[in-house]
């Protein structure tokens, strides 16, 4: 097992990677407050995993709240479900909430955690290979908006993330793709060398061959606790995060959530970004060529669905959370392996880009 | 205009009492950091007040959201109403709400502002006597839910306090004397010369004697400033400010949020308290009689709805947010103007008064 630890002073917690962590049932209980704890998961993962979560919880007041699955429930309405199971087993503000699922599970947690008697605690045990490497670690929790994706939600970080890496046996295929898109992300943000390493590797992930995995797992989340404990409020760094994601949220609001997994969406706003990048003279074609190769190697989708019009792209982005004052923000590329966080693009550029003017 | 400033560190702000500050428009002004805002009130302060909001917004991006008015409406669907509004009007995170009302508005604009893309700035503008002495200080906010009262919700402070005391010349009597069930709890808590002023001043106060309005808020937010400002998070003293509401609480959510107002249902259960504090040894039958008759002549009710069982309030009180690991903690008095929070109270004792087996 491998224990990273994001650095957040008082609110500082490990992440543990590893095999057969389900088994181990001190790594949740530690991290326990009170007497009792309530599981969130959904219809998939419930017969798969909820079992290993009881048998950890014997000696604790529990109970599970069993959602159905996708990101199409993940808004109030679900929510409320979660605040009602709270509230019939009377969950107090020492009750500790368990998110075990993949991100829509693990949002919608973190947010009743957070808003749940103005706050009580949760551990993140993910099930996906997208929320071990990104949406599980860094306190970012909250619903979709038919208007908007992740409109409404708070900063709330876990106890702990428990990442059982032998749970990735039962993913789809598609989820495992989804997954890569966000790994393959850190790579395109700041780590050319894991980009090469990708690469290399990309055969033995979508074999799933263990070891690739952990080690993608791990280099992943090291990543993310490094960006997060310099910047969780996101007033810098870490929108760089974002990457693809203005694009992306406006293809998973647009489609309807649940239609193109989020991990997707991001894979083909990662290449909308490179395209803009390549309009502002940033990336070459070349390079351009390189990035939706990985993708289209992971299996993902690079080109955003012919339904959609470039005013469809502008009506959603303009309402995305890196909006300030009425300007739009993007995350674009520098080079391969350095993207920054920019206002500053041809508007142009952007519109040939959203209007299917493909550069090439 | 007297300024009182609640100090949070980098989080402190000013809270202006005064007559006409709503003509005054750089109050509101110098708080907003965007180039936007929007408000948020009722149907019915909206006719009487939104005009001079608006007036004083004239330089800004602003639009105004106007909720049905009532406890009844604070709840996810109406804050739902909100973010919609949020979302088609294009606010960023930039974007100022402000809470033109009661508690409703300022509890579920504050929530709304806390959860709104995780998190904006907010002004509080109070409307109500209420509001004005409680809830529009000290960053509780949140929304109801069937089964418990402020079950949802987030601490988020705002950026000021603007109370314009001439906005109590349009308030019904009734909801005067529901602000005043929170004015005498401050006496009830730590101030017994505040009781004694109160005894003697009543009669101005219903008369809305501008002065005496003006010096029973002024007090009583230095009181809710001190202590918040000493345990924001309320891990300690902050519970005495809530005195009367586990009880109340139950009130609220058994008759149907609104059918009580909350400051009546909080007369009532600082009187319940009252009559537990007597069975505890702590109070006289004479002290009891005194906090009853304070309460009755501020036309408050001091009896709870015959319809409640023992048993109705056993359910709601078990989900009361001072219950931790299933022990139920109350606010209680150990002297006239001296309250204390405690587990270790008589359950038998509680039956009784719970049962309505009354003690005097």
């Amino acid at each position: 097992m491998q224990t990273l630890n994001l650095d957040l002073g008082d609110r500082s917690y490990p992440i543990y990677i590893g095999q057969g962590l389900l088994q181990r049932p001190e790594l949740l209980t530690e991290h326990l407050q009170g007497k009792s704890a309530i599981a969130v998961t959904n219809t998939t993962i419930a017969p798969l995993y909820l079992a290993a979560v009881t048998t950890a919880l014997a000696a604790y007041k529990h109970s599970a709240v069993i959602l159905p699955d996708g990101e199409a429930y993940k808004n109030l309405a679900t929510l409320d479900q979660i605040y009602t199971h709270l509230l019939e087993h009377q969950a107090d503000r020492k009750t500790t909430l368990l998110a075990l699922g993949g991100g829509v599970v693990g949002d919608m947690t973190g947010f009743a955690a957070a808003s749940y008697q103005r706050g009580i605690n949760f551990i993140q045990v993910p099930t996906t290979l997208l929320a071990m490497v990104d949406s599980s670690v860094g306190g970012k929790t909250g619903v979709n908006h038919p208007l908007g994706k992740n409109m409404i939600g708070a900063f709330h970080q876990p106890q702990a993330v428990i990442i059982d890496t032998d749970t990735l046996n039962t993913l789809a295929d598609r989820e495992l793709s989804a997954g890569l898109a966000e790994v393959i992300k850190y790579g395109l943000i700041r780590d050319p060398e894991f980009l090469t390493w990708l690469d290399t590797e990309m055969e033995a992930l979508l074999a799933r061959d263990p070891e690739a995995l952990s080690y993608a797992i791990e280099r992943s989340c090291r990543h993310k606790a490094e960006i997060v404990a310099a910047d969780e409020r996101e007033s810098g760094q870490r929108a760089l995060l974002n990457l693809g994601h203005t694009f992306g949220h406006a293809i998973e609001a647009a489609m309807g959530y649940g239609q193109w997994l989020h991990g997707e969406a991001v894979a083909t706003g990662m290449v909308m970004a490179a395209e803009l990048s390549v309009q502002m003279g940033w990336l070459t074609q070349a390079e351009l060529h390189v990035i939706r190769h990985l993708l289209e190697r992971a299996g993902l989708p690079t080109e955003p669905p012919t339904t959609m019009t470039g005013d469809d792209f502008m009506r959603f982005m303009s309402v995305d959370k890196k909006v300030l004052d009425g300007s739009l923000r993007l995350v674009l590329m520098k080079s391969l392996g350095e993207s920054i966080v920019t206002a500053d693009f041809d508007p142009a550029a952007l519109n040939r880009v959203l209007h299917r003017d493909r550069v090439s």
